[in-house]
């Protein structure tokens, strides 16, 4: 039997993490001794525990604490963080930390130095002379890279939950299309308002249903009336918002008669075509081709767009980055300085963004399938609220609620 | 090998009734031969066959003649109706016709009588006195009825997809929450008046995510302005609301603040005590207990309603009425004059009215999940359509097309 | 600003109920301070807390009360239980106790009465003289019972989850199609045996979809071999059942080449007649007529059955209740003694039921929605687990566990 | 005005392309007049049409003829296919033709050339010296390729209804969680034999979920036993999968006892890492790392696979295809000889190879979220089915079925 004790301070209580914490050691099979609980007599106060955490091998041991730090909790002796340079470019050493979108603090000599863009999954590297830490995805790490190994030194700081509005913890509350949706896309309204008083970046990830709804127009005023800083979609929304575009009567009928999504088949095949003689989106704009739509307005206005490919893409448009990877890359550059996110209508952008996002980024995700909410919450961090509604009728609104029209 | 001649006419091609018999005999285990074809040349002409249906038995050849003729297939020399008496109250004479939901006549003394109050699943009663027929549920056949039997000297009438506007058509296509809600939700609001116009009555179903959405605002505002003049629910809808009515307070709390649904625990089954204590929603109207809500503005606008009870239910308030037969029965009397039927977020009230209309009722289904639209529409008539969004916010678009707030 | 001192103990961090109750506290506007804590040192072990709860008004700490004696809480000094008389049948006085699904003491003459039948949204009616305690529904609590008012002097007492097997834990985590089915299915049937081996009865509810799939075979056997002891289902079920019983050959090309549901569509009417001619289902199976199905399973088997009648049926069959109290009355007739509960692609069902179990009754919801299944947890007890998946291949999978075909 | 004259042959009317070829017709704004019809007297029997189509401008006629010709209307003059340079790498001539995923023929110098690898949404290259025609997807179209312009000379023939099985036409019916699984996974099995007796592959689309939920090992059966000749999937599958291999305990204890997903956090990244360093799947096998799962039969078996990337990896396993129009390629270049194609638990994948797939490919489509189904299905070809149930259920019993275990 070997055993270990660790801290567990803050909102632990109030929060859910003491009790977590000592589910996932019994859990891994391991066995808990309360030595010393202080409770916080009030909301405001925080509580601090000393854990004795046992198990019958070292190994078992470690596997709990790896778990139970990434909820806060610390070692009593944490110790220096070990560096193991990286075998082979894009390679990792045996027993590497892997990271959580949560922030984190390693110990090296004898200081806790931040890490920089928390996001999960990734190894940490440390630069030693700069006394610098940083997540690095796997596919970017260089031979020689000093990477963090095992749990020792290293300090994850839990988000306070105590800091919400009633209103988005409600959101946060359940997922469910029984909610009353008015108050929620209030609450969305005013968080997006907050982010930008405080000098914070709106991310917008949107799937091409916003398109096919007739809903993009909700999206360019929110565009250019500020509220959105950087746009995250696929080659699809940007081929429907263009095909509107270009083939107005064809859509115009669509859209005021109602014919069937079949009316524009080769439309959309043809604005691909389009844009790819005309160069791309951009020059598209800068020639004439493209007079409206989301994308227009996003070139227009300077905001930045990432266009991602995937297998399903025709064409694709020039601006797309059809290298998964690259693509991730490119998403990473754009995400610093973002404080809230709204995902709206995809399934896969949601998810893909929802891993790169560090846990301090309020976090909305918009979908009429309540399993699509479900799936990025779950692996979302504290911070991510889901809303199941449509995804026309809420753009709608929030473009109301937010630009007066 | 035994067979019949059928002649099918109408717009047999352009609406698939012609493809769709061709099928029914096939999958039935019989043989057809098209003796003879005339297709209407332009859209606005109708076509005609004649063909002839074959099988190897008598048996087999019923029950083909049997499914097409719900599609309108008419026998060459029709025949006189056939009449058994019910053997006992609520029970049918063996090989009763059993009805559709379209108009439908039967041939009696050689005249064509009309059957009155298509409905899906009833016998077919004959008054051979006062030379009537009407569709009888079965539990509500007395003793001593003529009951028609068999299929001889009955004949169906499609309906005419022919007069659809467009929109109506788009909506009924296909079930998506990827098409453009607000031309539906124009479309729903021109039907609505177009049925007023033309001397109709709107029918609305609800279900209780009205109340707990906080739409329940927007319903009371369509039946203040007119465009409801009957509300089907169940208890669950009326106790929301008069919950909300009654505690203001605690559900203000939970309508501003957002509070969990948890909130209001106790207070569903003290609001229904306290009606219970008044002697009913129309005494609390009266005696000034209950002063707002979708129960109040009805008792208010005089728009009479069915609470129809369910095993689900507490309490039940006491206009409820707790026998599935008897609240059937009550839905029937309110069905008359109908036009146009709305029915929101309810599974089971939405397939239980359905099996009750006529197919001419103009029916559209709204709710957010896809598969309760479906469920209704591929019961349903012709003449159903179904909307795959937020019911929250579809209430208050359509509060907004129709009334300006 | 006043306060009161409550008592929390057992399993309260593991099982999360302390940081249940001090959210409840805050989100109702009140404030907390913990006087004392004494957390177990193991798992094993349990804790204690003493709180006191302030609130700025007295109504304010009542509703606190309320709600968090519903997590267990209980006042240090919880006095008498407070009896008011029911002032007409069917109606309770004002500021009723009303009733948690969890095991439930009132301290009546300075003794802990156990209330028996716990059931949700009820009173609790103490007979004075027998010194005894039980929930009554609203509608059948006569003029003159004795009812509980208030929180004082009544005591709950949360279930433990510290007894459960870790695959019923794994199957209550989260609702989702992405956890292997085959342990969980392993793991209802070990919860079927034990519930036998212990004398205790399994309760089963069922939807129409375990005929219409096919399934109908595996539920059979089930009853056959002892595991049903009582089934609760609709009309709709029973019909299904009946229609594939009497009409061999029908169903027999419908489920041997697969033909569409309409193919049967005169058959289910036609069944319900034949059964109403031979005077219910029981009448049926003595005369010949029914040879096959569940129900003439559970008739030949002695396994008694609730249908409940809905606004959706046809016929109904004459075993059905038409009346939803009645209903009501007869499945809280059965449910004494059943310690395990299985429900089966159902909605309406499930959710009856649920709001009729003891809190104490293991109960597992299959379906292949998962909304289906949210919703039942959401309202549901700490029991109660869901699983989403096919209801045909899971009853299947059962069958060949519990009974080896 | 002005119109042109097209034929209509084959099961037009059995297979409704007679009333869809109508309904397009005036969907777009034109006119018929049906000059002459041949209807079939048998099932056997073909039917032919000659119809006018007039519309008020050549734009619009050029259209309708367009959709028209995609149902199989072939001119009454087809003419001589129009080829066109393509003016630079990746971008088509104005005007090109959109390919179906259908047979298609073009006419070049007086004799019809079969189009090769029908694909939807493609150019179609003529090679004038080798007389040779094939659909090329617009980002491989080089530079002066000779791309057929417009309708003239291009005929596209339907896929035959008449073929189907009656149960596979059941399956196409509707989807629906309600039809029995079991008839449809014989169905299934039968089709998947059949596909092998007569020398065709079969391709399997897997997602993740068919590892998470234990159901690996039935298609590694399947594999073994020679049901599979090609898998597609993404990075999620095979990461999951050689998680569950090289981490026996951790996910021996998961699928046990049932620990929660999370359970095995890091393990993932540490998979990705061991193949990374190994080099790959493939040398990861040879070197004796890899010894199990289905990855691993794939290797031993010599089952090809292609794994393309998403935004989503981690990772990504060394023979991930990263770009989404290489990994596009690859699967194309596995497509050729594949007769049958089974999509389980994947959106994105299976929407991505029904993309690339002819509509001659039997393809079925297997998810529990009826969305999904619906989706493929819609886009899908007259060939496509779907089946909504469990993954892991169905893969069972498939591989019981197939494999006899």
């Amino acid at each position: 039997m070997v055993s270990e004790k660790v801290l567990l301070s803050g909102h632990i209580i109030d929060s859910l993490i003491l009790p977590k914490v000592l589910d996932e050691i019994t859990d891994l099979g391991g066995t808990f001794a309360i030595e010393e609980i202080h409770v916080g007599r009030t909301r405001r106060d925080t509580s601090r525990a000393c854990i004795e955490v046992s198990a019958t091998s070292r190994d078992r041991l470690e596997r709990i604490l790896e778990r139970i730090k990434r909820q806060g909790a610390v070692s009593v002796e944490p110790g220096e963080v070990k560096l193991v340079r990286a075998p082979r470019d894009g390679v990792l050493p045996e027993g590497f930390y892997s990271s959580t979108n949560l922030q984190t603090d390693v110990q090296f000599k004898g200081r806790w130095i931040r890490v920089r863009n928390p996001e999960m999954d990734c190894a940490v590297v440390v630069d030693t002379k700069a006394r610098r830490a940083a997540t690095v995805p796997m596919s970017d790490v260089r031979k020689g890279d000093r990477v963090v190994v095992g749990e020792q030194g290293v300090r994850v700081l839990p988000e306070k939950r105590a800091e919400e509005t009633d209103e988005f913890r409600f959101m946060r509350s359940r997922t469910s299309s029984e909610k009353p949706k008015e108050i929620m896309i209030h609450e969305i309204a005013a968080q997006m308002k907050s982010a930008k008083r405080r000098g914070g970046k709106i991310l917008v990830v949107g799937g091409p249903a916003i398109v096919h709804t007739g809903a993009g127009r909700y999206l360019e005023r929110l565009i250019r009336k500020g509220f959105v800083d950087v746009l995250f979609a696929g080659n699809a929304l940007a081929v429907h918002d263009v095909e509107y575009a270009l083939f107005e009567t064809s859509l115009g009928i669509y859209l005021d008669r109602g014919q069937s999504a079949e009316g524009g088949h080769g439309h959309h095949v043809r604005a691909i075509n389009a844009i790819r003689a005309a160069g791309g989106l951009r020059r598209a704009v800068s020639k004439g081709i493209l007079k409206k739509g989301v994308m227009y307005t996003c070139v227009r206005e300077k905001v930045p767009f990432v266009l991602a490919g995937s297998i399903r893409d025709d064409g694709p448009l020039p601006e797309v980055i059809t290298d998964a990877i690259e693509a991730q890359r490119a998403m990473r550059r754009y995400l610093k300085g973002v404080r809230f996110a709204l995902m709206v209508a995809t399934t896969l952008h949601s998810i893909a963004v929802g891993n790169l996002l560090p846990a301090s980024v309020r976090t909305v995700c918009v979908d009429i399938n309540p399993s699509v909410v479900t799936k990025l919450i779950d692996r979302g961090s504290f911070q991510a609220a889901g809303l199941v509604t449509d995804a026309e009728l809420f753009l709608r609104e929030l473009s109301q609620t937010l630009t007066g029209s």
